[in-house]
């Protein structure tokens, strides 16, 4: 494995397309590494002796030393020749500046992918092409063509949109915010987010990693890879092109593919990475993860000096999944006895208009030794007495003596209160106009400690014996011999009772004669259903028949199947008919499958039937599914609360349902060559389970 | 009626309470009220002979012109004798800022019920106790205690906190926001929101206006005004104390009743009233109404230097309810024959990094022209070539041009864009640091112009002449002589019949005789119910039986459900067994009425049987709910999708489940007196509906 750490503490730099000229990329990039990089730097240009005062080489093989990274400016017809280069230099690392490649249309695709084998084969670990390039504080170098600089501090940010990292730079400047590296990913041809994030997890200085995202390139491993880091360092992602037009637009402007957004949303609850809605969330929760610690509760104080914005905050609180804390008999006294009869001093405490600096101190210190209190917000607003830098030097010396608790502010009034609001932010305390953000906040705190306790009790998928590999193996082949990739209900109910999901016995009869026989064992009364590749809903138009008694009415049904069949699909290829013991229902569920291009198979669980696609009432989870993940994904349905048993009802086997979910996870894991399951209706009893109905579609290109 | 006018344009103020101490409320309203109030100002002070240099008076009678309006900041001991001072000289309004009323506990609460009584006896208007005073930017008249001033603009601001106001007026100057007026409404003893509104909405120069409101006084005084003023003119809402925890914020603090937050959405909805969800979001929309005009269509064009912000903004537009905009072959042209041929030219227009003031002012003004696009939204981040100043004032220039449609700007980056971003302010062009609260803008004001639209639509309720009037009220009248207020299932049955509810023939049998008897009218097979006005889920204990075939069943079952009764519910008057026709189900649903404090009559209709609890699959409309406001609600539940026919199955008679809901409206209208309803389950069957199970209970005290 390479060591990407390089990225951002090389020994030098060479600069391939340096430059004298102001505005040419090459110019920039040579004048961010002058401003404060400690390493040597190489400019590489074809005619000048000097680039900005530095000696310049024609070509990397000029340069003496041992290079440790290459920054590549020239445009994309050169590129692949300074990879030549560097492969024959032995140098391993290269940030493609570049534009031209993929995000130009399909030759510079053509020329991405010729990069791409050409990285692989040399074994040059590349950021981009068409990206900003990468600054970091910590050595610092700032190997970017941005115009804006960064302050050092503790937030990584990846960033798939250039343009969004140079808004930000600028942006973050006014909000005190300090970034320890700051990566351009551009194209993704070589290094991804996975890589980075990987990276930068090592780096001590980083307290939180940002990533602005239009797709995840290598799905598994980046939930993989995440579940390691957030069990010690928050990841908050936004993800872009979440919409149908947003995905349009995502594709036309980096070619990348992008994910629905089911998919994106399972995977990072997987991942254990926190998911922002807006750019502003993005920030507004970094800030907190930069300069608080994790709230030990999900109890919030708020200690305010006007009643309106203490009721906005306790609705957000409430909203936000947070609670309001409950004080202590000793807190009550305190605030009881240091504020004037009139003050609120259960949560929301309200210090009155009058309220000082000396009492919004005691206040907020009472809360901090509370052990019913997580976090504590502070409200300001400008009246009579406040004293808003008093007040605020004074958050600072508690948020100093007692760092365990988060502290958060509100000096809601913006002339008179902005710079004692900035005193805050730089010294550590998260301070907003209004209260919402900042409840958010600290809402984001509180998630990510509960994502991060749950991916460090994660449990390994559970492994049943009883199932048949070969059974499934020998069904998949003879359907695929057949030149099919869609399975009959009776092939599809095979491979289901081949990984112990029950189903009721199954034949498909090609013939009225060959349904007699079936019927035999099957027992009366049995189930008739149309057998057909080509069909997918078969109760619409009547091809199913519940309660079938005896031999005369086998043979109607037979006819009459068939002849519904032939008329309402006069192109399908109709096999003959099922025949199905009939099995005692429950409640109608539905259990699926469909297999993401990012993520692998998504498992979806939840209310079956004609309501199916009227409550969307499903959950889904990311295939390996473990035993914990099955149960939370049946008990996040609303059904749920109908299968343990509602209003005096006897409750349902869910212990077989949540079984199900992982048997057919384990059948996806074995079978990779599975494209779609849909089991509908699926039946939870109070015994068990049945799967009554069951398609599966096979990818032949999958098949291992 | 009075006229609330003096309140905004009073030829003279006398200020009881005034003073010469700095610091003192009586202080700094004569401070604030000598800034600029063209008006003669008249202190009134016992012991001084000038205020502020103003020539002041020992007391109102001393004053020798007719007064206008007092403003009352002596403490609250005092408060009305002053008002008795006014009443003596027919001074008919007063803003009483004194605190110490039903804010500080049970002893205030009695003075302002003292206070309220004479205000309405002597027909003085006053706003307050309790509150900050009035500010008009228009006279000018500022008669607050506020140490801050408001810029002039056009945006009208209530608030029932007088912190709001303070922390709003000081943030305002930064944000480049202007105010008509400000108001502090107190604990509204005597006028109120809806007063105010009313008031406001005919000020020419308000465009909108904005409310922080914990509690609406005048339920439906407050709705009726709403959808008078907002067929002209938008009112956006904050309603706090919506959580339960905020409500109890809410009424300590100022000791008002706050109702459910449903029933606040749905008022809101009723009045055409926008609600914001955070205060951040007020702002954002005041903006857009106080600037812009509405949009003529939902389309939004994006024109960007930038992919990635250009698709968090897509993904903006498509989870708002807006749509993107398609262009027009001529706005496609123009944009090809005047960007880059790398630019793209549909929908998100990107004009890439190297774009400048004259592509930004192209390509708008491309899309101002094109009938295609509603309005527009502009994303510039800090490039090469960006012209950040110039390009602001091209919009500016377009806007002028061009008013009809909104423009927006999202100048991406802090330092650098801050001056043209607040150029852009100034001159009436909404600028955000990111694009998801510029699409929210554009997003309220099209809702806003669709809650017009229905408003302006809206029908009177119908009014069915087939009910009888005479047979409800004896019914009730019978309950009630009875001692009871919750009625028999038989008893409501005959209710709902009597509005041409559709329900089975039911009868109460009080014994087992009377059983058989009434068995024989309503004809085997039949459905018997055990009948206790202190039994509410009868099926959970078995208390409900189908399908009695015959008369030897009756007998088994009418004992063994009074068995079961007597066991499940030793406490309960078991009054006797309903003995009622069994009818065709068809899809089960549930019809319910709750009556809300501040709003009235609640009606609820949704998913029934044992999911209502676990689906919440219902929607509400506040009485009277006319024909369209039925069919919207209705039409708002999942259910309807199975209602009108899914997946292949027939339709059933939704027209009569709309009718079912307009006619329990009327009856409702007709008897206040109704405290709740029950009809669960509420069958719509393919030819109407079936009321099988209503229940209803009574507030004698409500009755007329």
């Amino acid at each position: 494995m390479a060591d990407l750490s390089i990225f951002f503490k090389p020994k030098n730099v060479a600069v391939v397309g340096a430059s004298d000229k102001e505005g040419k990329v090459g110019y920039e990039v040579i004048r961010n590494l002058k401003d404060g990089y400690p390493g040597t730097i190489y400019p590489i240009n074809l005619k000048e002796k000097t680039i900005q005062g530095i000696k310049a080489f024609p070509n990397l093989s000029k340069v003496k030393d041992k290079i440790d990274l290459v920054v590549i400016c020239v445009p994309s017809q050169f590129v692949l020749s300074v990879i030549e280069d560097m492969h024959k230099l032995k140098i391993g690392y290269a940030i493609i500046i570049t534009a031209g490649f993929k995000e130009v249309g399909p030759e510079g695709a053509l020329l991405e992918n010729k990069l791409k084998e050409k990285l692989i084969e040399y074994d040059i670990r590349a950021v981009g092409p068409n990206c900003l390039g990468i600054l970091t504080t910590e050595l610092p170098m700032n190997a970017t063509f941005a115009t804006q600089r960064a302050a050092k501090g503790n937030i990584a940010f990846l960033s798939q949109s250039g343009a969004m990292l140079t808004g930000i730079l600028d942006w973050a400047e006014n909000e005190n915010l300090g970034f320890s590296h700051f990566v351009s990913l551009g194209n993704k041809a070589n290094v991804d987010e996975t890589d980075l994030i990987l990276e930068i997890a090592k780096d001590e200085n980083t307290k939180v990693i940002l990533a602005y995202l239009e797709a995840v390139e290598r799905g598994s491993s980046f939930i993989t890879s995440c579940q390691k880091i957030v069990a010690s360092k928050p990841v908050v992602i936004i993800k872009s092109g979440i919409s149908k037009a947003g995905a349009k637009a995502a594709s036309s402007h980096t070619g990348s593919m992008t994910g629905s957004n089911t998919s994106y949303d399972v995977a990072f609850k997987k991942a254990g990475v926190l998911r922002a809605e807006t750019i502003e969330e993005l920030f507004d929760i970094s800030v907190f993860f930069s300069s608080q610690s994790l709230p030990p509760t999900p109890t919030v104080a708020i200690v305010t000096n006007a009643g309106g914005p203490g009721i906005i905050a306790t609705d957000s609180v409430e909203l936000s999944g947070l609670e309001l804390a409950s004080f202590s008999a000793e807190t009550l006294k305190l605030l009881h006895d240091n504020l004037p009869p009139a003050a609120a001093i259960h949560n929301p405490i309200d210090i009155l208009g009058t309220g000082n600096a000396d009492q919004y101190s005691m206040a907020v210190e009472a809360c901090l030794k509370d052990d019913g209190v997580g976090s504590i917000l502070v409200i300001l607003t400008p009246q009579g007495m406040t004293q808003p830098q008093q007040t605020a030097e004074r958050l600072i010396e508690l948020h100093e003596k007692y760092p365990m608790k988060p502290i958060s502010a509100v000096f809601m009034g913006g002339a008179v209160l902005s710079d004692p609001s900035k005193y805050l932010k730089h010294h550590g305390i998260p301070s907003f106009p209004f209260p919402e953000r900042a409840i958010n906040g600290i809402s984001a705190m509180w998630r990510y400690s509960q994502l991060r306790d749950k991916i460090k009790k994660r449990i390994p998928p559970s492994k049943f014996k009883d199932v048949s590999k070969e059974n499934v193996d020998s069904v998949i082949e003879s359907v695929l011999n057949k030149g099919r990739v869609r399975l009959l209900g009776s092939e599809a109910i095979e491979i289901a009772k081949s990984y112990g999901i029950e189903s009721p016995l199954t034949h498909t009869a090609f013939s009225l004669k060959e349904a007699k026989i079936y019927a035999e064992e099957v027992k009366y009364p049995l189930v008739m259903k149309v057998s057909s590749p080509d069909i997918i809903h078969k109760t619409d138009f009547g091809g199913v028949v519940l309660g079938v008694k005896n031999e005369e009415e086998l043979t109607n049904n037979f006819r009459t199947l068939m002849r519904r069949a032939r008329d309402h699909f006069p192109n399908a290829k109709v096999i003959g008919v099922d025949i199905q013991q009939q099995v005692d229902v429950g409640e109608e569920l539905i259990l699926g499958v469909t297999k993401d291009s990012q993520f692998g198979h998504l498992i979806m669980i939840g209310a079956g039937g004609i309501y199916t696609n009227i409550l969307k009432d499903v959950s889904f989870g990311l295939v390996p599914v473990n035993h914990d993940e099955a149960t939370e994904m049946l008990e996040s349905t609303k059904i749920y609360q109908i299968l343990k048993g509602a209003r005096g009802q006897e409750g349902l086997n869910t212990d077989k349902a949540n079984e199900a979910i992982e048997r057919i996870s384990q059948l996806l894991v074995d079978f990779p060559e599975i494209l779609d399951i849909d089991i509908n209706p699926f039946f939870v009893t109070k015994d068990g389970i049945n799967a009554v109905d069951v398609k599966i579609t096979i990818s032949e290109g999958d098949r291992k």
